[in-house]
């Protein structure tokens, strides 16, 4: 078995510049103009792979090839090709392009399967569009009601329902449900977006645990007025209730104690978001992880009482929503197994996921297991994220080996 | 002379209506469509009035009626019809319209003045588009280099330069400016923007001086990368070094011990805004007033090493530049005595500006001054920003009495 690794490069680097910011930059927002762009050529490439393509209702792409006892569930692997703004060109992508060239490899080696083996591209991966991650997966696992599926509005207002269908993904959002045990086996080819493996050296990390996310989403709504004109003591500003927010949160983070505990606002807007006016309305979206449950729920509990005390504070009114609150996933043990066996030869690492990843929703259907490769510096979600070809193709080896021996084991 | 309020009313209801947010709300950036249709709409109603009209190179826009001595120089009233996201429909028009308003009374009086009399509409006097406020009057006085307007740009770097000629606004800024002594007076009709002749039950302000205003743009750089995966003490997030100083500004002017020392972080964007992604950079704009020039220098000091230290703190890089550092502004005693007597029969209250308008630098061409009406609740920059048909009616009386009257002293 042999990577064709510049065949995968050039393929990575054509994937890239489907995006709506220049090189090195990637930004592929879900059912953007780049994305459905993006969907057609990966569909394109599937075909010319010899593999049968389906998209279902909510966009999640199928490439199937088909084993020899046709009875038998399919293996799957796969990961999402959508990007958040100003990202890279791996994230996601190695697990999608890596899975098609590890399906090419089995293929071009003579290997037949004897289940039927799947490529997923997953939908939205990334909560840019919607506010939620994992929107095809979730879907797919039936964590998520397909009515408030269809409900999820964007920024401006335009729901999922309207989105996938201008989009070309019609029918009824139940349909996107799978069955637990329809898929054999599950395994996701992903960079690591933290420096472990870099920094020990490793050049293969075993996923064993997918850490618990929590996405909360706080609005303040305060009095607007003119910058020049309301005195301090009048004010009621929802900027500033917003600004002590995120700093609550990163203090609660900072004394859970929880070295794996992180807290992030990476989203924030003010309205009207001009120089000279009050902030009257201040949107916030604030995701908390760790792979502790005990130590999360600490944070997830105080930032609560936190931003009331605030608003209190403040004389502004507070609204806060879950937009998930996620348990964590344990990896399939014989899978995880496996992967040590295919990685044999190189330096693994069995390790933790502080990402998460469509895997932690795939985990209810399925044994579902992951494989980590290194990234330079842990740097993830912006443009100079990068891997070697070199370390794509170890992955991708390793996936190929772990897909083989999982026909073999797995019914 | 008698002003016709329900003329008034339907105009100033019919330019609430180029807007591109739905009624109660006024959105009108400057050169969007909704403010280029509003500026022709003004044109044909100036005509209507037997006005002559003109343009000038940053879209300043002048309509005059003719004095039977035309070679004295002009008196001007005016104000500006943009507005800011979501705002109201009172800021800046009732100075134009109301002092469209006021010459058509004075014509209809049978009024004949020495003077020509202008009517001015001044280009972006808010600060939305470019980052500066009163665009139009500070290149009208020479306030702002011609070749650095023409190089301001909006948020997605588009200059002023291209946005101008799009909208049909050709030539030379160079050509904008005008010498002092230029017009014999100007005076400018406004809404108050807060609560004092409200509270005081007065009908109209007599403004003596205008504020300083100033306004900062911070820049933190820091080190994005995913929110899962990144461990807090690894961090240099630039969201929470801007958090921090917004709630610095707050402190430093709350502890100036200035009644009118205001400062204002109005907007705040972060990159790239996503949940799951430490926000590599952050940008903020504030806004720094006070009527008395030495306690907002200790604020304006003071935010400097405030952004530095915490930018050092985080381990973040910061930029700091003053978009405008503005002098206050004395308005003409002879003017400010006129309006004083044109009220009389109404309470009024002599008042400072907090506030900056266009007057502020119309200051430095002229003997200047305003006339303020109270407005609802000192609201302003707001969708529920209101001024009764009768107080707009009052100060439109007290303007074309001004103008009569500065007709008669100025020569």
């Amino acid at each position: 078995m042999k990577v064709n690794s510049s065949r995968l490069r050039e393929e990575l680097a054509e994937l890239a510049t489907f995006s709506s910011h220049p090189p090195p930059a990637v930004t592929r927002l879900v059912f953007s103009d780049e994305d459905l762009r993006a969907r057609n050529w990966l569909a394109e490439k599937c075909l010319a792979a010899g593999l049968s393509t389906r998209f279902d209702a909510v966009g999640n792409f199928f490439a199937r090839w088909e084993g020899s006892h046709p009875g038998l569930s399919p293996l799957a692997t796969g990961s999402h090709t959508d990007a958040i703004p100003n990202a890279g060109m791996f994230d996601g992508v190695v697990g999608v392009l890596g899975g098609l060239e590890a399906i090419r490899v089995l293929r071009e080696s003579g290997f037949q399967p004897r289940h039927p083996v799947e490529l997923i591209m997953f939908t939205s991966e990334e909560p840019t569009r919607f506010g939620i991650g994992c929107l095809g997966s979730r879907l797919m696992s039936g964590s998520l009601a397909p009515d408030r599926a269809d409900a999820l509005v964007d920024l401006e207002g335009r729901p999922l329902a309207e989105w996938r269908s201008s989009a070309g993904y019609q029918g009824d959002l139940a349909g996107v449900r799978i069955s637990p045990g329809a898929y054999a086996a599950f395994v996701e080819l992903h960079i690591e977006q933290g420096p472990l493996l870099e920094r020990g050296g490793f050049d293969i990390g075993v996923v064993e645990k997918i850490a618990a996310p929590a996405a909360l989403r706080v609005e303040f709504t305060g009095e607007g007025g003119h910058a020049g004109a309301v005195l301090m003591p009048d004010r009621h500003d929802a900027g500033l209730a917003a600004a002590e927010a995120a700093l609550a949160l990163e203090k609660l983070v900072r004394e859970s104690g929880s070295p794996d505990g992180v807290g992030t606002t990476g989203l924030v807007k003010l309205f009207p978001n001009a120089i000279n006016s009050i902030p009257c309305r201040a949107v916030l979206e604030m995701d908390i992880r760790d792979t502790h449950l005990s130590s999360r729920d600490v944070v997830t509990t105080g930032i609560l009482e936190a931003v009331t005390a605030i608003a209190d504070r403040r004389g502004v009114a507070v609204k806060t929503e879950w937009i998930n609150v996620d348990p964590p996933a344990e990896c399939d043990l014989r899978l995880v197994g496996i992967i040590g066996q295919a990685a044999e030869g190189w330096k693994s690492l069995r390790m933790v996921s502080r990402a998460y990843h469509d895997s932690l929703f795939m985990a209810r259907l399925a044994p579902t297991a992951m494989i980590f490769i290194p990234c330079r510096n842990g740097w993830s979600h912006r443009p100079d994220e990068f891997s070697s070809p070199e370390q794509i193709a170890c992955g991708v080896e390793v996936l190929a080996r772990t897909l083989a021996a999982a026909d073999a084991s797995f019914e």
